[in-house]
Formats: C-alpha cells, sequence, structure tokens
C-alpha cells in the first residue's frame, strides 16, 4: 500500500488543508519523507455526517456479521504486519519484536471481541414477565438490552501505534458494539494509521458496510480533534495520553449542549509496594525484574511503576544493590517523540536539582545527538517527604521511578490513604506479608482498577476481567475499562421495551432465545426459551 | 416521632443556620408550622468526613448485612407509614391513596435491593484463570467484579416524596452497592424527609454501623447541595428533577478537580403515537386512557405524556370528543408548589398565546384562591411546526399535553428522527401498524429508555429489566437507570486482582465460590466452583 498522508472520510481520500506536516524518526532525529494533511472543518464535518448516517445502518447489522468484520479487519492487518511493523518501527523506534508482538495483540483483541459477539450474551438481556392478574395493578411486561451509543471518536495512542490506535481497543470495542468509528490519528504515527486505516477501509467495503463506519483523519495540532468531541454527531469519544489532554477534552465533552461520555485513560504512577518477607527472600530478583518493568518501552507505559515503596528500617542490600546496577548498565533509550524527551529531561532536571530527593542510580548518560535519547534514572525520598510534596506522585512519563521508604506499616497504610487514582497498584510480599499488610489490599481497592501480586504491573492481559483504569486521574471514568471484553459496555447503553410483541422484539429478547444467550429472566440467569 | 427541623449528622441534630423556612400546604397556600434549619457549611463538612469514615467501613460490610439493613428500613418505615403519609400529604396535597401506594413501592424498592444483595451475583465476577504454559508470555490469573464508589450525594424530588427521595431509589441503590449516603433534603416535603431520615438513622444504629453511612441535610437555597457535590470526599451523585437544575449540578460534577459521576434525571416529554390502525380500533380507549395518564398525580410525572403525535388524514373523531369531553370534565387540579404553579401558568399562557398552536380543550379554570390549582390543557399543531419550533418539544410540567397531526408515514417518521431524548416513548399500534411502522421503533431505540407499546409511560415497573433514564436532555447519563435493579451499577466501579491469592481474594471470586454467585469464569457463565 501507498502512503498518501490523506485523511480517510469513509471511502474517500480527502485533500485536507494546505499545511502538512511529517512524522519523526525518532532513532535519527530525522523527519520521515510522506507529507501528511491535516484535515478541514469540512472534512470533519462530512466525517461526522457520515457515521451518523452509517450508525442507522451499522447499529442494525447482526452481531455476527459484525463479528465476521472484526476477524476480517485481523486477518487483513495480519496480511500487511509487515510493512506496517517497518513503519511503526520507523515511526516510533519501537522494536520490530515489540511491534509485531503488538500486532498480535491488536489481532487478538479484534477476535476476542468478535467471539463476544458470537457468544451474544454481552447485551445483558433481561426479562421480567407480565403478571395480568397482580394487584393493584397488572405487571407489564419488561425487557431490556444494551443498544449501541452512535458515533464514537478514538484518539490514537503515542505509545502503542497499534494496540491503542487505529484499530485498537477503543475502536474494536465500539465497533463491535455496533458503533461507527471516527479515529484521530496521532501525529507521531501518521503513516502506520494510514496503513491500518486503509486496511480498515477496505474491510468495511468488503463486508458491504456503510461508508462512514469508518473514518480516519489526520491533524498536526489539536482542532480537529476538538471538533470532533464537540460535534453535535458524535456521541461518545475514547483517548489515551496525558492528563492535560485528556481532561481538556473530557471538559470539552462534558460541557457540551448534549454531553457525552468521555473516556480518557491518562496514565499514571502506578505504586509498588515491596513488602519485607518479599524483598528479603526474593530481594534481587525483583529488583531486576522491577528495573525490566520501569524501562520497558523506554518507561512509555501507562502502567509504568514510577513509585516504589519499600521499608527502610531493614532495608534489602540485595535488592538495592542489584537494582542499582542494573540502572547503572542501562543504556540510553530512545522515546517516541522530541517532546517526550525534552519533557522527561526537564523534569528530571527539576527533581535532581531538589534537595528531598536524591538520586541513587543512573543509566548511560544520554548524547547529545539528534536521536530522541534518555538517560533511565532513580530517585530517592521517604513517605514523610512524599506526603508533604504530593507533586511528587505525578507521572513522569519515561525510564525513570522513584523509590519511597517507610519505616513502619501505619506510615505506609497512611500513605497508601493519601494516594489519588491509579491504573494499578503492586504489592509484592509472603503470605505472611498480605496477612499482616491485609489493610492495604482494602486501601488500594479504592485507589486503583487493577491490584497486582508479585508481579509487574506493565503487561496487560487482554481477557474478560482484566479492568485497565482507574480513579481520576488514572481516567476521566473510573467505571470503565479500556482492555478486555467489558470495554464493549462503554460504547453501549440499555434500552427496555415495555409490552412490545414477541416478534417486533430483538432476536436477544425474543421469548424463543433464537440466539441462545444468557439473559435474567424474572431475576434468575438462564439460557432456556420462555 | 416529633418533627425537630433540624439536619441528621450521623447520629447528631445540627443547629443549622439561624435563618429558617417552612413547607407549604398546597391544598390550602398556606404555610405548615415547623421551622426548619438549613445545614451550614460545617454541617456539610462533618456530614462529608462522617460519610467519608463510614466508608471505610460500611464498604466492608457483607452483602446479607446490608440487605438486612435495607429490610430493616423497609419495615420501619411501614411501622411508621402512617404518620408519614399524613405529613407527605400535608405537604404535597398528594391523595393519601397515592402515598400510601408509594410509601409500598419505596418498601418493595428497598427489599427488592435487599433480594439482590442475598442472590450475589450483581458484582458481575468474572474470572481468567492462569496459562503458566502460554507462550511467549505466562498468562496471569485476573478476576475482577464490582465494588463500591464512596460517599454518595442524593438529591430529593418534589414529585415522589418517598419512592424518589430520602429513602428512594437512589438511596437504596447506593446503599446496596455499600456507598454512605447523604441526601439533600427536597424543601418542599421536609417534614416527610425527616420523618424518613429518622428511620434510616434508627436503622443504622439497630444495625450497628457506622454513623456517617446516612446524612440528612436541610436548606431553603441551593448552597448545601452545590457544596455537596462540590465537595472533594462525594464521589458519585444522584438527583430528579428540573433540567436547569439537573445540568448546573452536572456542571459543578464534571468541573470539579477530580470529576465525579452525577446522574441527573431531569424528565422529558415522553412523545406518544397513535397509529392508525389502533386509532380507529380503540379510539375512545386510548382517549379515555391517555388523558387519565397525562393528568396522574396533577401531570407532575417525569414520564407524562406530553406530545402526542396521530394521523390528521383520517382523524379519529372517536377519539377527539372522548379526549375533549374528558379534558373538559376534568376539574381543576393542585401542584406541589407555588413555583410549578406560577411557571406552568406562564408557559400555558405564552403558548395559548401562540397562533401556532390550536387550544382544542381545556378543563375547569383553576380559581384565584390561594391553593396551587392549575387546570388541565390540551393544544394542538401539525409536525410541520413542530419541526419549525423545536421548542415545543420542552417539558411542560403540570397537567397539559400537546396533540401534534401527522399527513404519513415519512412525515411521523423524520419527526421521530429529530426529537431530542426522551424518557420513554409509546405507541399504540395493531400489529398491522406495527410492521408498517416497524422503523418507528428502531428510531425510537436511539431517543428514549424505554418504549412501551399499547400502554401508557406513567407508572414505572420497579424490577430487574426496567430502564428509567435516557439520552440528554431526559437524563445527563444515558448509560444508566434511576428505577430498576440495575440502578446498583451508577454506583460502582470494578476492580481487577492480577494473581492474587485464593484466600486475599473477595468471596465473590475465591475458587471455591461460598457465596454460589453466577460468573464469567473464561467467557462462560457458571456457578460452579474451580
Amino acid at each position: 500500500m501507498d502512503i498518501l498522508g490523506k485523511s480517510l472520510i469513509g471511502f474517500r481520500d480527502a485533500e485536507g488543508a494546505n499545511d502538512s506536516f511529517r512524522a519523526w524518526n525518532p532513532a535519527t532525529g530525522e523527519q520521515i519523507e510522506n507529507n501528511f494533511h491535516s484535515a478541514t472543518r469540512e472534512d470533519v464535518e462530512l466525517a461526522a455526517r457520515l457515521a451518523s448516517e452509517a450508525f442507522t445502518l451499522y447499529s442494525r447489522v447482526p452481531s455476527v456479521q459484525r463479528a465476521a468484520f472484526l476477524k476480517h479487519i485481523a486477518s487483513q492487518i495480519e496480511a500487511r504486519a509487515e510493512q506496517i511493523v517497518e513503519r511503526a518501527h520507523l515511526e516510533t523506534a519501537l522494536s520490530k519484536a515489540r511491534l509485531q508482538s503488538e500486532t498480535g495483540r491488536t489481532c487478538n483483541q479484534l477476535r476476542l471481541f468478535a467471539g463476544v459477539l458470537e457468544e451474544g450474551s454481552w447485551v445483558n438481556a433481561r426479562i421480567d414477565r407480565a403478571d395480568p392478574q397482580r394487584k393493584p395493578l397488572a405487571k407489564p411486561d419488561i425487557r431490556s438490552m444494551m443498544h449501541p451509543i452512535g458515533p464514537v471518536v478514538v484518539f490514537g495512542a503515542s505509545n502503542f501505534p497499534l494496540a491503542f490506535s487505529v484499530a485498537g481497543g477503543d475502536t474494536a470495542s465500539a465497533l463491535a458494539a455496533g458503533n461507527p468509528v471516527i479515529v484521530k490519528a496521532h501525529p507521531a504515527h501518521p503513516g502506520t494509521s494510514e496503513l491500518v486505516g486503509r486496511v480498515i477501509r477496505e474491510c468495511v467495503r468488503a463486508q458491504g458496510l456503510p461508508e462512514g463506519t469508518f473514518s480516519l483523519l489526520f491533524d498536526s495540532g489539536n482542532g480537529v480533534g476538538q471538533a470532533l468531541v464537540q460535534h453535535p454527531l458524535i456521541k461518545a469519544g475514547g483517548f489515551t495520553g496525558s492528563t492535560v489532554a485528556g481532561r481538556a477534552l473530557m471538559n470539552l465533552a462534558a460541557n457540551r449542549p448534549e454531553p457525552i461520555p468521555f473516556y480518557a485513560e491518562m496514565g499514571s504512577t502506578n505504586p509498588v509496594f515491596l513488602l519485607p518477607g518479599a524483598l528479603s527472600a526474593r530481594g534481587k530478583d525483583i529488583a531486576s525484574q522491577l528495573h525490566g518493568s520501569f524501562t520497558l518501552g523506554s518507561g512509555q507505559f501507562c502502567t509504568k511503576p514510577g513509585m516504589v515503596f519499600l521499608s527502610g528500617r531493614n532495608i534489602s542490600e540485595a535488592f538495592l544493590s542489584e537494582f542499582r546496577n542494573k540502572v547503572a548498565g542501562s543504556p540510553q533509550l530512545t522515546v517516541l517523540t522530541g517532546g517526550i524527551q525534552e519533557s522527561y529531561r526537564e523534569e528530571l532536571q527539576r527533581r535532581n536539582a531538589r534537595r528531598d530527593l536524591r538520586a541513587i542510580a543512573r543509566g548511560q548518560h544520554a548524547d547529545t545527538g539528534s536521536a530522541f535519547t534518555v538517560e533511565v534514572a532513580v530517585l530517592e525520598t521517604d513517605v514523610a517527604n512524599l506526603r508533604a510534596h504530593p507533586e511528587l506522585e505525578a507521572e513522569l512519563f519515561g525510564p525513570a521511578t522513584l523509590l519511597i521508604t517507610f519505616t513502619d506499616k501505619e506510615q505506609i497504610l497512611q500513605a497508601a490513604r493519601e494516594l489519588s487514582g491509579h491504573l494499578t497498584a503492586t504489592i509484592h510480599g509472603t503470605e505472611d506479608d498480605l496477612r499482616e499488610f491485609s489493610e492495604l489490599v482494602e486501601i488500594l481497592k479504592n485507589k486503583v482498577g487493577r491490584i497486582v501480586f508479585n508481579g509487574y504491573p506493565t503487561g496487560v492481559e487482554v481477557c474478560h476481567a482484566m479492568i485497565h483504569g482507574g480513579p481520576y486521574p488514572a481516567s476521566t471514568d473510573g467505571r470503565s475499562t479500556s482492555v478486555g471484553t467489558a470495554a464493549i459496555f462503554r460504547f453501549a447503553r440499555p434500552v427496555c421495551y415495555q409490552d412490545l410483541p414477541n416478534g417486533a422484539l430483538p432476536d436477544e429478547l425474543k421469548n424463543e432465545n433464537p440466539l441462545g444467550v444468557w439473559r435474567m429472566v424474572d431475576g434468575q440467569f438462564t439460557r432456556q426459551q420462555l
């Protein structure tokens, strides 16, 4: 496929604005050829109108046909994987192995949602049967299920050019639930975005779906995304990125004449608690693995462990020396964009200059060449200082983490109670530790979307039970997840039918249960027909 | 029980502010003795702090104990029903029969949620088992379920002094999910609110629950409610009332430093479609029943049918003459407050003065005495005029409705497509009508929370499948319902556990499934243990 640098408005290639922008190769700091043209206001308008028109048809496409569409996208991405990975590698400097694995994850995710559609029970069908004899009033027949919400805008993320981008989780869940999608491509990997976008467009056409089922818009700035979030025909949005951008878009969504749900996953600092028993039993292993986790993908995971609490009383020398060694042996790492490089370097400099933080280890100094490189860094403080300076809880995007020592149980519990929302919290402990610190689990339930035990938060399993979200500021909506099959609910809403004749009901609610889905009938789960 | 006019802050009676206010008897237009004192800033602060402290304990109270608490509230309300109904009648002028039935509904609702807790499956337990052999990476064990969200503020509604007020749906669902509740009492029925509030407080004490599990605050104005919605320790809110107030509170909730979910159910105009076959077969009956529905409770139901589409080609004389007769025979009706009376009268006058609306029937003229009375009114226009003047779609709170004639199918479908969000839509039709207008059902799915067939929207069944909500402006969050057991999800959020040892997991997620709940295990629903 050729990269044309044009937004895909349904089946049309948009000419776009007169300006153009290019992607950068982070490994060289040089621009990559291929000009990309920002979408115009007219392009936004057309994409929204086509999506709204498509919704009428696409929302009624049977689940199994939507499943076929998702599987078709997966197989076509796999067929184009070589070119896509090549381009993504050029635009992100992420390793090809990582990008191949991310391709696999993206396709598995599409297939997992296809499976959810084929199984069918996700619609939460509920049936309360009539009772004409009930006194004083006859009881009506009430049946409810989930329906799609309307056209969805999805913002591609910089750090996962495939799994959280054009054909990523939000696109997959929105399409699965029956909604057209307009993707605003991340400007750091526009070529990758266009390639994947063209694959999806081909599948829309091949499956005979309406043109507006999918569009992809480019923009070098923020105007297109803002216009989409504010467009009256758009009914929901999904975003993965920075707190500042996520919050700004959420504000636009909430302050529209018709407010819409907007799911921004804005990353977090993902506290790790190294409890005494685990540290003394496995200090060295934990150090090595924790180093791997916080430097994974150059520290550009939303789930990067950015703060590590450990006992300062009997501090584990095995842990500390191994951690220092690993960090000292870390090469400079390439980050995704010049902006990330600059922010990281500036914030690290600020932190290094603070008297209340000690730099306990640093990796190879980042050279001053043109590549977007940064150095690995670890700082240290204690719980008392963290509590006095809650700004230290903020995410530092890149390969740095903060060790925080505590002296006793009550102190660490109090620090946990004062945490803001995070995507994850991790506990390393023995069974004894867990008994002694059982209160810690209780506290963390109210702080995060996922609690990890004796593992590492990077690596988010795509499955039915996954929750990738959490209380603000980890996300704008702690009731939702952006990974796993429960993500389908973010782009759906319930509708109930009162006394509608059986033949006019959606299949999922018909007496004979032709799709064989699980339903709650008079409060009992069953797959039986009525 | 005596009415003391004091806010209930946990177990304490607050002195409140120096000002005081009184309720009005709508039947006489006179003030009722008993002074009520608005809560102060300090009262708000204390209530929020107590609720936050209570959350730590109450959120861990086992489901069956929360169920016992809800059932205890129900039985204690029943034990006090006579006094409560007496006072509510005085403050609202709603008939005692209606208030007795509303008491029953309120208690049934509490018991229904108790049943949901006893059954236990509402937590949406999901388990994806580990696969240590998986390549390239071992698969972790992931388990998720719903947890309570934190202290909830509930705003009592004027029109249901019991079922949507202190012990109403939002309170029941929030307490069921494990959240402390602070109710802001509606100033139109403060005595009723205090009586019910004292009942709940007694039950909190009797059940040995933490003090801050429940508080009730009075305010003659908006300051207390605004302060509660903006308080950092409050984590969600529920409201039933006007669009202006609901939207203002939602904006406060969305624009907090930490945004919180805010569910405002703001009423709607609930379009009714009278299709030709039904009209010719049952015109007279429909007229009589529709009149009963739109004047029920003096037209003060959120689900009042406020716009009625009917074929103007072969307009049913049987329908029209019966409808006119019924309306002409309608006595003046008493509304809840002087404010409602004034708004209704003003808006009706405005509509009567419009040239594009015809007053086709009116009830007995409301006298100019001091009681809060209004007249029943019906106006008429056609679809073309509605489309030209979308402001006619706005709710007129009180016993009025608007007949809207259409000439052909395409015209009525187009009008349906242009509707904004409503709580309900109602279709009267024969099987033939439904076949011919099948597109209407498809359109309305995207416009409302509930589609009623050959019935009337007033009367909301409290059951598992009910959806009482709908797209904006019917509510601020069309993903949710404020009636029925699915309302429990508005005050809950999911948390997942990765590789947590079995003994440390919540009971719902343990291998042995000690509570016997339905779970999704590796994508399959089952109640089996692992």
